[in-house]
């Protein structure tokens, strides 16, 4: 048998490549667990426990990087809490530090071989990341890799830790990250419909209830709608990250902090909010805050409404650039890509149809969430690398999808001010302009002739002497319509019976 | 204490009522279980088991009618066994037979004073339906209600069963008779819409994809469509059934048959067959059908895609009535209610709506029960309950909700003719026609070039001596463009480089 | 014709009564809408708009009490801001008032006939709302019902108003009531919970994660994790109201405010705070605020994560009081009523079933109402009403849950003080404990080696003298376990190689 | 500028690398669109629509390879058929056919660079794929890539066809090949239970309903109901299969067939079953099966009723084997890896939780499944590539998740016999036995009485002379309890009063 350099054995394997040509030698060293031992490739930071993971969980859906970042930077902490309280020695701890530092910078993704769909409550990951920083905190002091007696993955790295609490620290401290570049994408998409409001303030056109002509509004009314709610999902937001920033590291197994020192976990928050920038806090009650996720669920029903807001716009615009012919076509969306295959010249709304697909998945994913978070059972929930996945992928497609539909989409959007005024012209949205004169019956009745007679509703007003020129005028000033109150009122006379 | 004519105990109280002024005697009897005892109006045919559920659960869903007839419908079934096997004397079955005849009749729909939101997987609507027929057994016989010696709702009613066996059999028999008249109601949906394909056979029209103008279609083919997709519905419908109609009666507790007799549990389905006019069948593993309900996931999520075909022909229905001026008009809806409180003359789509708010209403029931049936444990499901109260209640919506749908909107729907042909003549609908004799990307430049300049394709064409009027009308044979095949291939040069 | 003493015409109609014997005279006026004419029983307060309603929408769900008395309130508050503002006289103001007044007070109830699963937005329920005042202030006035030359619904009742301002703000109204109810029974839990908390602070017992043997606790902890996470709740709630305390009474159509004088609008406000009682506050953009719903959907989602937490602890309560004699057993819920009609002396956890079947449906709903929001198109969403009877039926129903539950569940919950601890004795919980004195992996195989030998791992442990019997008493020290920190730390010697 | 052999031009770049030391040079070819030019890189594959789509939709989530293999074979079999119909001259079409059988051995999957969840209804797909057979075969022909005027994608890649039916095509291709190797996990998984079943076949132990101990049944009944469930689900894969099978090949943009040959249309199919090897058929009404998508809402119903029993079984193997000693440990499962960093010995059931994890993830993404296909619009729903990336990962999930369910869970499963025996001996399971001989409120009080007293069911009844020890033998008899009847019955005396 070989030995490293410090004496640690490792195993040579030919192994006889898949053409079949060349000999090619593999070392591997030994790891051993509950189940027994098994061959690691020597130079794998991860190790026995990530293995049997890996081999456990065969669909590959990737841990996302934010949640391997927000994992280090929680050993980040622990260790240091750990060597101030004197449980780790310095050159342990340092090396560990270390470890964990370059663990953030994204060097080990590759490591992290287990899947985020993972039974078991995250404890996977969590030895996954203890294994790596066990390794290459060896490497780092000059040891191989797998020496476990020098650094072990447990009782160094995962000091004072269990996966109960470092497992939703992490996700909680990855959310929040994610939530904050999301937040970038809403204030942009949110000036970006502010713009436009402004830029078609002017645009008088036909509002529409039920998607039938109602009464008359402008197009930068429609699109200041839009900016409102997505203010309203900006503020949601910041609710959102207000909610989940109790953590409940510390609380090891269940949340009763067995085996933690009270004074390491008072520094090991600190540490954490020092590596991440965030303002975490220790929860009140560790132990609730160990065994429930509807925090989770509250903070999905959130983006869930951010998704509803997004569907409702991405719909709308759909409708008013219906077309380009034999549509609506109030607004022209920009072109972005040819769209049809058979259809020559066919442009279709591809970022609208996208934003409404990601909703979708975002309301299927928001469902998934809140059977999990209620399917936790006495003091931990079993599915919370689930509902870490579900949330994660949430928030990138989210934050990805609004970039996306902003800048290709909303910022070059066009008004069709002509078509807008044809389309106002035709209608009978000034009817109810005439109510306060006629009463609502007999301008119904008027409404329904002029329909049949397939006349201009003003014209029509006229031929049949129910208005003056002079009075419609009065009445359908363009300017009062769209605002609170009776256009016209005083200057018309009341003409009910 | 006063006695009934055959000696049983009847308590007399003196009731001020509300009003505050009269007297008014009420006769109570008493009822025990293991609670306790409690006094229970003389008149009642429930009981004191009936009493508790209704005290504990308050939120008040009425047990479906069709659920209470099926109900009884069982217990009439296995009486007839318990006879002819002779576990029930016949004095006694005779009576109990006549009790559920009455109760299928709708007689005590009163008398079921348990909601269908009920905790104890049935327990308490059974021992409510047992109660009533004990007691009305009683009163046929000339004996005091609450005299249970005479005849017991446990030893006698209940003979050979467990709410375990009689209430997913129950639920399965309602919801089979439902199913039956929902059908009727697709078949007259599908008939109408066949109608409405062959009135509009002859309507070309634009047909859109994504909203956006493709190619010529009539609107005739819509309603096909439509149509189409209901006989799948149909078909699915069917399916359901069969699904459904293995029942687990006979295996009492848990689906062994503890306490029931082979020869009981035979005869016990064939009268429920003869009573309901179904073709049940005993379960293959009475064990297995008493406790997985995974069945009525699977019958949801058919009558769910009938959601999904509703919501979209419905829509669809919203988007080609926009209007009536200032949309597609290319169809208009018949006029069904005044649609609004201040725009005078405006009519809203409200069946579509209708049958949308419905369509969305059985998607969040179908997801409750998919997650119910999923929340199952070991040797039964304790939803069951809930489970019966979603599917019947979407089932009863669905039947009322298209009958509505179909009479009273899509019955009356008219072709605008004249608005098909200006919106199909404005658009680019013909393009597609010319890419086999112009090849697609010269198509598409042409079709840029003249959508910039606001012309008539057809004229463009001309103008542009693309092609010659002669072959334009070869090219654009309305009969042929809305079928397979090359329209004017053949007649009509390619002209590609 | 017969007339009224107002001189307004009457139809006598001979009714042949079911039975077929007795002959009665009734009496019909008639109404008339776009449609045409229809007869209306002389004393029914609703009129033509409500009974097409009634016909057009025949799965009979009932208006909620609560929104059909928050509508009479923004119809009281209306009236009087045009009273006050000189729209309406003074005579036919104060009728109308007055019937509000009468609506308020649940007079009216069976007078709506419409059912809240409706198309149109809402303009049915609006229409029956201002029929019965109309009819109701007709009376008041001495004029028959029916008169509207008199007192016209839309003219005089609807005056300044839309179906599309006062539908919105009569449910946000009844949320908002009825929010105020939930909140009493939340509190409610929380306390019995806490009072739990208390009465087994000291109950020592094993935890459990992922359902598997943990480290040990206190059946307190449990129930004041259960309280903590209510209290979420309560917070959650204080949250939806403040949501939807924005509303947009005085935009009318759109929310332009077309028709609506702008000092009719503040006042409308001001006093449909003082009539409700509630610090409604007007929309900053009205026209916003009536197209977009997702606060519903913001609110049905903090809804939805109470019904998460109920299921959790419900599931939780089940499981601690599995048996009686074959399960955990560590609880024993109150016996509410007899379990099994087949099973003697049975007795089931039957308000934990039923908060759960409600908690899904609360989900169910929620998907529905998300869905429903996002469907919204242009300048309103017509689902509002589907919208509105999914809110106040799932706040109904978790208001009646949480109190049933509460009450007859959680109140007279008993610990089984012995179970717990012979359950704790028998566990591994307490290896946790010993692993900072042996290492992870050391311990790791004592656990193993001792289940194998199926013996008591405190015996073990001083049969394989690990540790002497005064060491262990150190480290299994009951108080220091359930708290922070290292159970013996300072009293025990390491003894890890 | 530069020129390929065939004096195509191409761009030569100086591109400056990252570590900025090397000068690389690197070669582009241009490529245009409607929406102007585009360097494409030269030896790259896919083209100018593909880069426009990549840029177009930033959320990386890849084709699934099924689909990108399935749609290569249709694209094989319109080839084929255009050739055969003599559209496509021979020496293009054979370079076609050719480029499309390397892409159905995977050797352009890196190739397909645009995301699944895409816009457009799925043409950036198809475009990618005509991009990369263009220039495939301009390569095995000796063109330079780019060179379209000699293979062009549109016209002669994409000759006959359209998006909006080879894209679903394809998706039906992709799932059906799918679903057959889900099928075999399903029947291995059967398989599996049911040996489990026979393994466990005369282990008695007591059955519970509602979490509380009911009547006696064996383990291996448990087992076989798991396995009849999952019966159900493979009857439902083969019903999924069917309602797939029927596609829209041939119908072009809308289902007309516009611009397709009908024997072309013909022809295609059987190609297309020749390749893929699976039964296909033409739809019946093409413009219909172009629009709805129902069936995957059917289809994903179906596979959800089976995440509905995978979650069941799951849960149920989780509570029987809860422990390993404080709970009911009726089953042991395999130790598969360390449960926890923290609690040395403890083994969690990861595998159980892992596929429930997975069955809600399928149950949420059912649900936007099903909310997609009912936001079709018109003659396409738009979301195809959205259903499609559902319906693909939900299988792959459950393909791969049950394979490791049964082989790393099931398989290994073991009975604890004696703790089966010790749970039932202790429970009152045996109560419902007696009931025929002593009436149902008799025993209910006696087991009432028994628990208070906290007896031996079977000691208290001797011992209260109720029954004999011989009599409690004959009615006892394990034998008999587990299968339909009246254990005892002739054998031992009715005692009722």
């Amino acid at each position: 048998m070989k030995r490293s350099l410090d004496g640690f054995p490792k195993i040579e394997v030919n192994t006889q490549r898949k053409e079949g040509k060349a000999l090619k030698k593999e070392f591997f060293r030994k790891e051993r667990d509950l189940l027994g031992e098994e061959a690691i490739p020597e130079n794998a930071y991860w190790g026995v426990h990530s293995k049997r993971a890996r081999d456990n969980f065969p669909f590959s859906k990737k841990v996302p990087p934010s949640l391997v970042k927000a994992y280090f930077a929680v050993k980040w902490a622990c260790a240091r809490a750990n060597l101030e309280v004197g449980l780790l020695e310095a050159k342990i701890g340092n090396a560990i530090l270390k470890a964990c530092e370059e663990g953030m910078e994204g060097k080990f993704n590759e490591e992290v071989i287990v899947p985020i769909f993972q039974g078991g409550a995250g404890t996977s990951l969590n030895m996954n990341i203890n294994e790596i920083i066990a390794n290459r905190a060896l490497e780092i002091l000059g040891y191989s890799k797998g020496n476990y007696q020098k650094i072990n993955p447990f009782d160094h790295v995962n000091l004072s830790q269990s996966t109960n609490d470092t497992f939703m620290t992490a996700v909680k401290v990855a959310t929040l990250w994610q939530l904050d570049e999301l937040e970038k994408e809403i204030i942009n998409l949110q000036e970006t419909l502010q713009q436009k409001e402004k830029e078609f303030a002017s645009v008088l056109k036909v509002g529409r209830t039920e998607l039938q002509d109602a009464v008359p509004i402008t197009l930068g009314m429609e699109f200041g709608a839009f900016a409102e709610a997505i203010a309203r999902d900006r503020w949601r937001l910041w609710k959102s990250r207000e909610r989940i920033k109790e953590v409940n590291l510390g609380g090891t197994a269940v949340g009763t902090g067995l085996n933690a020192h009270p004074e390491y976990i008072a520094r090991a928050i600190v540490h954490l909010n020092e590596i991440t920038g965030l303002p975490l806090a220790k929860a009140m009650n560790l132990f609730e805050n160990t065994q429930n996720l509807d925090v989770f669920s509250e903070v999905s029903g959130l983006l869930r409404s951010l998704a509803v807001n997004l569907r409702k716009i991405a719909n709308d615009l759909r409708l008013l650039s219906m077309g380009p012919r034999a549509g609506i076509s109030e607004i022209s969306l920009p072109a972005l890509q040819e769209g049809s295959s058979i259809m020559p010249g066919k442009v279709n709304p591809v970022m609208c149809e996208y934003i409404e697909g990601i909703a979708i998945d975002v309301m299927g994913k928001d469902q998934a969430i809140a059977f999990s978070c209620s399917s936790g059972q006495l003091e931990l929930n079993h599915l919370g690398p689930f509902i870490a996945a579900h949330i994660l992928e949430m928030i990138e497609e989210l934050k990805l999808g609004i970039n996306a539909f902003t800048e290709k989409c909303l910022r070059g959007i066009r008004a069709n001010q002509e078509r807008c005024n044809e389309l106002l012209e035709k209608s009978f949205a000034l009817a109810t302009c005439i109510v306060p004169y006629l009463g609502h019956e007999r301008t119904s009745e008027l409404v329904q002739e002029c329909l049949r007679e397939g006349k201009n509703f003003r014209d029509f007003l006229i031929e049949q002497k129910i208005f003056s020129e002079e009075e419609l005028k009065n009445i359908l000033n363009p300017l009062e319509i769209s605002r609170p109150g009776i256009p016209g009122f005083g200057k018309v006379e009341v003409k009910r019976p």
